[in-house]
């Protein structure tokens, strides 16, 4: 016992304090010019301004599902301490967001500033700006999970296992509740100042990009910290939370001699993780000042993680599952190495080092029509190799652990291949974050009159971060179809220990549940055309006020007047948590409405519809958008033709298309996925009580 | 037993008698000028030519299928009588896309010098080669179905209904192998001559659009008559094929009293559709010279059939169930309902008449970008009505046909609404096919430079037929959402009978049945990549074509000298030809590969993971594309700037991203969701013999 929950809580305490001390060594850097401190302080100010209003509204959120949640615990629907769990699981979730965000705002200029000397300096710097998330995810989860599971144990009794995961599950639930309204929230914002800026500041008044003229340019700024970074902390921590709560659920119904240990080997498989991850820190570090060295300074720390990890469970499996440890073991091989896979397919598809993304860019040659159709072929079409990595990976889990004699071994191995895939976190999520901080690095370099050399290298950092954002996407969407697959597997368990009574038909050719499947199906394309409208009419409001700025501000072209920055950011802010409540809502209640018109099966079906189209067009959108993004690049690093040329400008057009894909629509499907899914566990009582079928 | 094949026979030569007089009637008007004659001439050779040749490499496909399929009967996988059930499936689905082809290149130069009397007479003759198509299709399929039937209780012996049906059941996959190909080639096909000869023509040279100076108007003309006419002919005459035969399966195990009855209520359902159909031919008709008017006239005609089906069906129903007529009764109503309201839906998406398209058009007047993800949206979010009404209809007749108490026969409910949904063919594909057939009658208006009235009038005749061509689209996406079901059911019920101490499992937590849905998830994703890719190659081959042309042909752009419109014809069908492959081939391998690795649950997961994704894929392409194609027609009618705007210039590029997907990718996919179940179903025995698992 003080093993199982020691070496979590150690890997959490050591990942937040080697946060602070990273933190504090970043704070120490210089923050440059005193025009560079204002644009920061605008920024931050931005930034702030921004989570706080998200948090006013998903306050009213919670407060109100909170009540229901009460109620339902008073008439017995619920365990009492769900409501609770609840609201702390979106608080920590909020907080990951909140870390990152103020990380990445204060070490922007850090990093334009460390840039000036040298491209490792900026790199180090803007690393440790993303670690600092990485590792506040990762401990923040971690260190949630141990207490609550050592409260809940000395509540229900510590061999109540199954009562416990249960109740623990339905925490998930605030989590991924406040991640979609960060990621939805969060990803109209940044998309929709993006849009506004570029559509009258670069294309109407011919202004270039992240131009001080620009009203909407801190706005723009703004939306890569609050989408990017702390849209992205909070959609991460749910994932990892989600993945850990999913497994050890499975783990106390699954049949091992070991109970206990099945429920805490995600947790120290996790611990393992935060630990390898603080490790493989050190081993990002580059002396030479090329993109190819860069790339591989970040590779050799997920490498390194990765490896660290392989070790660690070799010997925690053995410790655990005397007997069966050799399966789990592989397990764990087959998650880690399905993550890395992932990472290089998508990286295959969105980077201009490869075919596609050429071809793709060569394609803006001819005409924007065969473009749009270039990029969304290629997106489709990568979908492929993710779809049948995932398969090999469920496949290869679930008999490696023992599914071919006992199922629920399998399915428990299925989990543990999702938490492994996600252990590298503390790294990936390092190297995912560190792009907007070098992205925004750039603009303030730009904003504030830096030399060339500098916006050249924080160039250099930016379109790295690209490449890894992409893979960091890949990443992200493996591990929620695995981990939406265990969740629907834990409902499935959830309905069997509340009805024990009651066979529930998983059959595909029960009407119900095909119905809920065919309406799965589509709501993610709902979900996604939600996103798409707000996207476009918050972009509008924007462009219209940049409009009117530029006409009523007189001097402002002329860059003798200031801009209003501030009016851009509140009516993007506005806009932005006006139209993030709809998609949210609808993921909340569809699968409570399809249960309560059609019962379980059809909520049975609902998940798995949405998660099979779903998990598709979420790698289709990440993919078109990335390689759409790539290809512009190309173009601007003076290939078939450069800037300026027809090339580019309808490049520029795939660029702006595959924007919302990428950074607003497609990572919101993954939580979408997961947050259906917690919600059909926390009602499941409710579904059965008041079901019509 | 005279009665049940009696009325389908009856039936099928009253269509196909009144098929020919109707083409007589046709064929005794003028054809028009000269010049038309010789544009006539040249369409038809080259669409002959494009038929030919399909036939050529369709042929090869087909004799080396056959020679496969008959080593497998000799080895006992399958029926002696399957190959030729297969090739004879084939080639009567061939024939429909030939008439078609055959009657729609023959009456449009007809069209437009009977347009010049009055719109009435154009429309009469437009929608009368529609109708031979419609009721060839509708005649063709019930005289196979009838004489197969008969031949095979002739050799079987008459109460040997479930291994009758289930040998009939394997002869639509070559109704659906053939209509695959015709659908991608002639899809290829129409939109790479359409972009080929836009791109160069209209946007390089400024040209306009039809004009006879452009070397590939031709292809362009042939292009609608290979792709729409042919292509759709062959299509829906699969559809049509494939809902009878798959629900007679079910029919015949399905528990009713009257088993040969439950087995010819759909031949008996399709025989009083196509006798309502000729009926509801003499209802189209237009005194008044407006779009308004040309609507109502179609539609009537579509509502009198309907009418007419639903008062034959209450006798019907009565005559064969005398107890259980009631369930099947409304069930029948809830498919012809469901039918007519997915054609509402699907109106009120693309038309411009209706707040979506209408506003779609207008964010042409913003950029390029927003008009792009306006449509992407709009298609998206679209999805929900026809998903939540399938959904419905799947519901309302399984229970209504009693699968409340009995399984089998909610399942065979669900068969029946299918082939009501489709029992009005006859009508609604004369109304789909009349379209191109005024598209053409347009360009031969302009290319042999008839009045500007005529061709006023001919496009007044094709932009209804946009409409009714979306509407037609919906019909034909419902219905393969349905007859996919019914044919994942029929293979179940194959290994039931095949294997009958196989347990079949169909639960969704069985991880090679998810491995499954997750790979099928993504085939029709992978499957539109290929098709966009093929349509982009060809098209880029065709511009270089017209462009040497232009270059090479001294005084062509001047209309001195004459264009090689043949070549371009050529160089477009033999793209066409080779890109067309490797989607079918996909098509035809998925299923049989993913049964030999992963078992018949796997096969299941995968017809289930397609049918989710692919229904909602579908649905959004056909109606991006046309609210894309309608938003720019609404521009050309002199809104938002008309014609020559930057709006416009806009909206012509999203027509052309959105023709690829409502008319190459978009339609094949419901094909490819049929002809995998069927493939299925034909290689069960295979699959069952020699799978890994």
């Amino acid at each position: 016992m003080m093993f199982y929950l020691g070496l979590p809580a150690f890997s959490a305490v050591a990942a937040l304090v080697f946060c602070y001390l990273i933190s504090r060594w970043i704070f120490r850097r210089p923050m440059g010019t005193d025009r560079m401190k204002a644009i920061s302080a605008y920024i931050q100010e931005g930034a702030e301004s921004y989570l706080k209003q998200q948090y006013l509204v998903v306050g009213i959120f919670f407060a109100a599902l909170f009540v229901v949640l009460t109620v339902m615990s008073v008439f017995d629907l619920l365990d009492s301490l769900v409501p609770f769990g609840f609201v702390t699981g979106g608080l920590f979730s909020a907080l990951c967001g909140w870390i990152g965000m103020y990380m990445a705002t204060h070490s922007s200029s850090r990093t334009a500033y460390a840039a000036r000397l040298h491209l490792n300096t900026g790199l180090r710097v803007a690393f440790s700006a993303g670690s600092v998330m990485g590792l506040a995810v990762v401990g923040l989860a971690l260190f949630y999970l141990v207490v609550w599971f050592f409260v809940l144990q000395r509540i229900y009794g510590a061999d109540q296992l199954e009562h416990i995961t249960s109740v623990m599950l339905s925490f998930g639930m605030g989590a991924s509740s406040y991640a979609l309204f960060a990621r939805v929230g969060g990803g109209i914002y940044t998309k929709a100042a993006d849009m506004g800026a570029d559509l009258v500041g670069k294309v109407e008044a011919g202004i270039p990009e992240d131009d001080p003229r620009n009203p909407a340019v801190i706005a723009d700024q703004v939306g890569d910290n609050v989408g990017d970074v702390a849209g992205m902390g909070a959609d991460l921590y749910e994932s990892y939370l989600g993945s850990i709560i999913a497994t050890m659920t499975l783990g106390a119904t699954a049949k091992f001699a070991n109970h206990l240990g099945a429920v805490s080997l995600p947790l120290l498989l996790g611990g393992c993780g935060a630990l390898a991850s603080i490790i493989g820190f050190f081993f990002v570090r580059t002396s030479r000042d090329s993109q190819k060295a860069l790339l591989f300074a970040l590779r050799r720390g997920v490498y390194v993680t990765a490896a660290l990890i392989i070790i660690a469970a070799f010997f925690l499996t053995r410790e655990v599952f005397p007997s069966e440890w050799l399966g789990l073991w592989l397990t764990i091989l087959v998650g880690l190495g399905a993550g890395i896979l992932l990472g290089i397919f998508t990286e295959y598809f969105t980077s201009a080092s490869y075919r596609p993304t050429r071809n793709l860019a060569r394609s803006s040659q001819v005409s924007t029509a065969t473009l749009m159709i270039g990029g969304l072929s290629l997106g489709m079409i990568s979908t492929a190799a993710p779809v049948i990595l995932i398969g090999a990976a469920i496949l290869g889990s679930f008999y490696l652990s023992g599914g071919g004699s006992d199922y629920t071994a399998g399915l428990y191995g299925i989990g543990i291949a999702s938490v492994a895939l996600l252990s590298t976190l503390g790294t990936t999520l390092a190297s995912d974050a560190y792009g907007p901080v070098a992205d925004n690095a750039g603009g303030i370099a730009q904003m504030a009159g830096l030399e060339e050399e500098v916006r050249r290298r924080t160039d250099q950092l930016d379109s790295l971060g690209n490449t890894t954002a992409a893979t960091g996407k890949g990443f992200a969407i493996g591990s929620a179809a695995l981990t939406t697959l265990v969740l629907i597997v834990a409902f499935h368990n959830r309905v069997q220990i509340l009805r024990p009574e009651f066979t529930i038909s998983f059959d595909l050719l029960q009407p119900r549940l095909l119905v809920g499947l065919l309406i799965g199906g589509a709501l993610p394309f709902v979900f996604c055309s939600l996103i798409f409208d707000a996207v476009g009419r918050a972009a509008e409001s924007i462009s219209a006020e940049v409009r009117r700025q530029f006409k009523e501000i007189k001097g402002l072209l002329e860059g003798e007047a200031k801009a209003d920055y501030y009016r851009c950011v509140r009516i993007t802010t506005k806009v932005a948590q006006q139209k993030m409540v709809l998609p949210a809502v609808m993921a909340v209640l569809a699968p409570i409405l399809m249960g309560l018109l059609a019962g379980v099966e059809a909520v049975v079906g609902l998940m798995v519809g949405a998660l099979v189209s779903g998990f598709v067009l979420a790698v289709m959108m990440a993919n078109s958008g990335g390689a759409w993004d790539n290809a512009k690049k190309f173009i601007e690093d003076g290939n078939l033709g450069g800037k300026g040329s027809l090339a580019h400008k309808i490049a520029v057009i795939g660029d702006t298309v595959g924007d919302p894909f990428k950074d607003s629509a497609g990572p919101a499907i993954n939580i979408l996925l997961k947050l259906m899914a917690m919600v059909s566990i926390v009602f499941t009582e409710l579904i059965l009580s008041f079901s019509l079928f």
